[in-house]
């Protein structure tokens, strides 16, 4: 079904509390719809008894909020925007009122009484949505944007939000839309063997959608890691300094993150934030060569959930022997194959400059045939090279993101779609190349713009848009 | 020290997020200060490049706030509210943004790099005190509003903020402050033995103010209750049916508070709201007719609860025997001579009309004596009459408040003020019966208009005022 961008807006005015829900100095509760200054009139009443149909566009006015019976609830400041000029492209006031929740209730139900429907989650943005003020994915990104944490998942949010990446995909979904109307032309003038559409230019335009297409899939293993931390394990002997490690980088994160409050509920345990990118350290039991059998099976374990990890840190004890790190090696470095393995030297403070040259040697030697390696010394418990160890997993992801306009997918329902949208367009490709006639070719293409159009919302249907938007917070 | 009203507006600009802390649709920033427009325009940037310094008063801008590298944190509504036309009285911007936690806390730390410096709590409503917007008890009401959490709290609240009672206090302070002059204009004549000051006239005010005050500090027991629940004991014996009827009240009053969510939270075991009047329910362990000491003990305790209640219901299992009963009320009658006693006969379905008649008749011999007590027969496990009960309850309240705009003391501060106001003026009384002098008259009267000052804020000191805001929340 093609959802037409620009629906009639519904006939029902919706209400909710935008702000978080509990006490606060004030709350903000948000009306939508046709009806929404007549409702908030019956209810609104300021001192010059002006009444707020008559008001202009984007103003604020002090009044009162009182019930049927006259009864005053709550002295508030109610903002007018008129469509389309609002978020939702509706007609809109938002009554800013104190903020018991005594107070929000009595409004909401007062509202209702009134002739609004209390909002479903997600409803205002779905109505911007339908009104065309944003497309799915930028309606998407305001979710992502809420509940973003971090530097990187709020520029990432923020990017999508203002359509960089949809603006990209409409582009190239119209100019698959030209061929495919082109080729299906054809089928109309089947006998005659004409070719409207130039095979040339679609397989060059085909090409060229392929690779962005590819682009953007591959750019969601590192955007799914950056809007849902990178997951990072730190793996070690267990008298390696494992947790004095993970303390350390902990520590200097919450200090950062309980400067305001409100935040701490959100902090989750070993979740670090560094230069703005968060990182989720796996959880794994402490490893070392034994022959016992249980034992070999919990660190085998251990082993299995690298597979999890983005980023390993295998940290050593310098001063064990540099048999047993060989050994250990023999287990770990098959584990790390395509991963980013930092191995980190522990408890430089301990050791001489001979062993050091000796560890750089033994480390060369081991990874000689690993790319994305790299070593360092440091000591968890006197609080060395840390911040080098900080800044070699940030640079891991950084060096990933060449731009600061990069466009990253974080969105696995988008990711899903570019993965099929892919395959339609390498179906499409590989039909140009074996001369696959029209009627073939034109469904890989409508194929692949169908795909294309689930990302941005022009192919949409109820079901999408309800899983979307059931997602989102009330209020939103 | 008597604080001006109209102090000159504070030079430095603060900021702090008003809405209820952690995540939510959007949440708002508040900046007041004389420099709050200057420093918004330093980070929020509107599409046609119009600067807020050029916007009207009470107007809405939507456009992106961006830190000093130009990166975009988000896209907003500012409001722009010019002084004196604001809650503090100052320049005052507000800021919806999304709710993120994370973008809550860089809009703040933008604001604090570009010249704001983060509010203390109750700031924004201390410096509307100072700016003469509010007066100090009207202050105090915006916290009570806040946290009201039922329609009495709520309705005593809106009274107070509305300036109800401080307007009556200013008034007769500023009547005593002419007699308090005159008084001490004679002491410069105290040689020539004049009265500048009408000793009857003087009386009369005094005594109506005396009348006044007392009417006010009466009117706290009652308005404390309101505010925090009225305390209301169940006791009876173990197997009379008090956790069955409690949980048949508290159920009714939770479905209620459940319909909208995010208020759960503030739901205390045992607390019901009837009427929109909350009732706290005290936890009293069973009582019996027994011969074991340590039994006993307990009992007694029970019994010393009773202390806290401002209502008792006294549940009878109907089907017991009357001896105890009349045993039973030996002991509970006395504990209850200042209270509202019901005496509540349970287990209705499982009696006669025959006894019916005789536990009436026992009721009335019984309670001869005591006035505020009721009667009734219900069922707690059948739900019979528990409506009954409920209105017995909550006209136990309401028949204390006369009408609607009948003035109640809710807090404990203003109470202890009237309380020692109240000393004064009877002092005033009593001098002015024994003809005292001028100086000790007008000593007692300065002291009256003292402690009325106090309530109001004309008299105040740092240390009032840092205790008094600081149990605000912060944004407020």
């Amino acid at each position: 079904m093609e959802l037409k961008l620009n629906k009639p807006i519904p006939e029902d005015t919706i209400c909710a509390i935008s702000t978080a829900p509990g006490m606060g100095g004030i709350a903000v509760i948000r009306i939508s719809g046709t009806n929404a200054i007549i409702i908030t009139d019956r209810i609104f009443h300021t001192a010059n008894k002006k009444k707020l149909s008559e008001a202009k566009p984007n103003t604020a006015h002090y009044g009162t909020i009182a019930d049927e019976n006259e009864t005053p609830i709550d002295d508030v400041v109610v903002t007018l925007f008129i469509a389309p000029h609002s978020f939702t492209g509706e007609d809109t006031v938002e009554i800013s009122c104190h903020g018991s929740i005594y107070i929000q209730q009595q409004i909401i139900s007062l509202l209702l009484r009134a002739g609004c429907r209390l909002a479903q989650p997600g409803e205002f943005t779905r109505r911007a949505f339908t009104n065309g003020k944003l497309d799915l994915s930028q309606a998407e990104a305001v979710a992502d944007l809420i509940a973003s944490t971090s530097a990187a998942s709020h520029r990432l949010a923020m990017q999508q939000m203002r359509g960089g990446f949809s603006r990209e995909l409409i582009q190239l979904r119209e100019k698959l839309l030209t061929f495919a109307s082109l080729v299906e032309l054809e089928l109309d003038f089947s006998e005659e063997e004409v070719e409207f559409a130039d095979r040339e230019k679609l397989t060059d335009l085909a090409s060229e959608i392929e690779r962005v297409i590819k682009r953007l899939s591959d750019s969601f293993t590192l955007g799914n890691a950056i809007k849902n931390g990178v997951p990072t394990a730190i793996i070690g002997e267990t008298n390696a300094g494992k947790s004095t490690l993970l303390n350390r980088l902990v520590k200097e994160d919450k200090a950062i993150v309980s400067d305001i409050h409100g935040t701490t509920r959100d902090v989750i345990e070993d979740t670090v934030v560094l230069q703005g990118i968060t990182f989720r350290f796996i959880d794994t039991a402490g490893i070392r060569e034994t022959h016992d059998a249980i034992e070999n099976m919990g660190i085998e374990r251990t082993f299995q959930k690298l597979d999890q990890a983005h980023i390993v840190i295998w940290l050593i004890d310098a001063t064990g022997s540099t048999q047993d790190i060989e050994k250990i090696a023999g287990r770990v470095l098959p584990h790390c194959t395509d991963k980013r393995l930092i191995v980190a030297f522990n408890k430089i403070d301990k050791i001489g400059s001979a062993t050091q040259q000796q560890l750089t040697d033994l480390y060369k030697r081991l990874t000689r045939e690993k790319p994305n390696t790299s070593f360092i010394f440091l000591s968890a418990s006197h609080d060395q090279n840390i911040d080098v160890l900080e800044k070699q997993l940030t640079d891991t992801i950084q060096s990933t993101q060449t731009g600061e306009n990069d466009i990253i997918v974080t969105n696995a329902r988008h990711y899903e779609a570019l993965l099929n949208a892919h395959d339609a367009i390498l179906r499409t490709l590989n039909g140009l190349q074996s001369g696959l006639s029209g009627d073939f070719l034109a469904q890989d293409i409508r194929e692949c713009m169908h795909y294309l159009g689930e990302i941005t919302g022009q192919i949409s249907t109820d079901e999408i848009l309800g899983t979307i938007f059931s997602k989102f917070c009330i209020g939103k």
